[in-house]
């Protein structure tokens, strides 16, 4: 197993943290594992964003309940998060580095590279009432300095 | 929701079948969706496979318990299946179609492209006393004609 030497830039935005997904290397590649029983929250569903043209930003939106878990798959995202009270933008680019996103945290998703494929994975359903997007209503429901995760 | 139109390779191999996951297109990119609660086995954890070099194959085994749905995030893989009696080869390069390999299946996965990422959704943890690499102990187990899944 084989991690990334590197420090991370720390993270500032409540409850939102790195993971490190255990990778195996050897002549025959790269092999990076999500096991679910060993991962923070109950995982339900994974989606891929992939072919994001330049300029598009997805996301957008806090969620109420639900956690995610970013990792960019191939290519390089950027993703800004903000907690209400500290917001920060993080590039994506390890394959075995992931971002954990706590719940009532606003996340946008933007400069995906051309050959970017972002997987995130949930621990809820997908439920659009779920998620807030409006900045009024994000401050109003952020906890903005609690450990969510 | 968009699908591919046309139809699939048929699969010969027994329990074997192609998986449709939905794909949500607009002018933000593509989204591919892997919802557990509608999947044809519990997903215990998903593994990616990437940057294998020219020449080398990977897995060259069945499983005698585990259920695997192959995806292809980008790029492609070919996927040689063989369940005793019928014997196939399968190019996965879909966004959105995945292959569903079921127990007792020998499995070999060769000509990876350079920018290919295959996913692979299992139904057991990583377990290496449920792999059966030798070709006769596989025939023992096999049961060819029944179907599985």
């Amino acid at each position: 197993m084989s991690g990334s030497g590197s420090k991370e830039e720390p993270l500032t935005v409540a409850g939102c943290r790195f993971w490190q997904f255990p990778t195996f290397a050897d002549q025959r590649g790269y092999l990076t594992v999500a096991d679910f029983a060993t991962m923070s929250f109950p995982v339900r569903r994974v989606f891929y964003i992939s072919q994001v043209p330049e300029g598009q930003t997805r996301a957008n939106h806090a969620q109420r309940e639900s956690k995610e878990l970013l990792l960019a798959i191939t290519g390089t995202v950027s993703v800004l998060i903000d907690d209400g009270r500290n917001r920060q933008s993080i590039v994506l680019w390890r394959r075995n580095v992931g971002l954990l996103i706590a719940p009532k945290t606003l996340c946008s998703l933007s400069h995906f590279s051309k050959d970017a494929v972002l997987a995130v994975f949930a621990s809820h359903p997908y439920d659009v009432a779920d998620q807030v997007g409006d900045y009024d209503e994000f401050l109003s429901i952020s906890v903005g300095n609690s450990q969510r995760l």
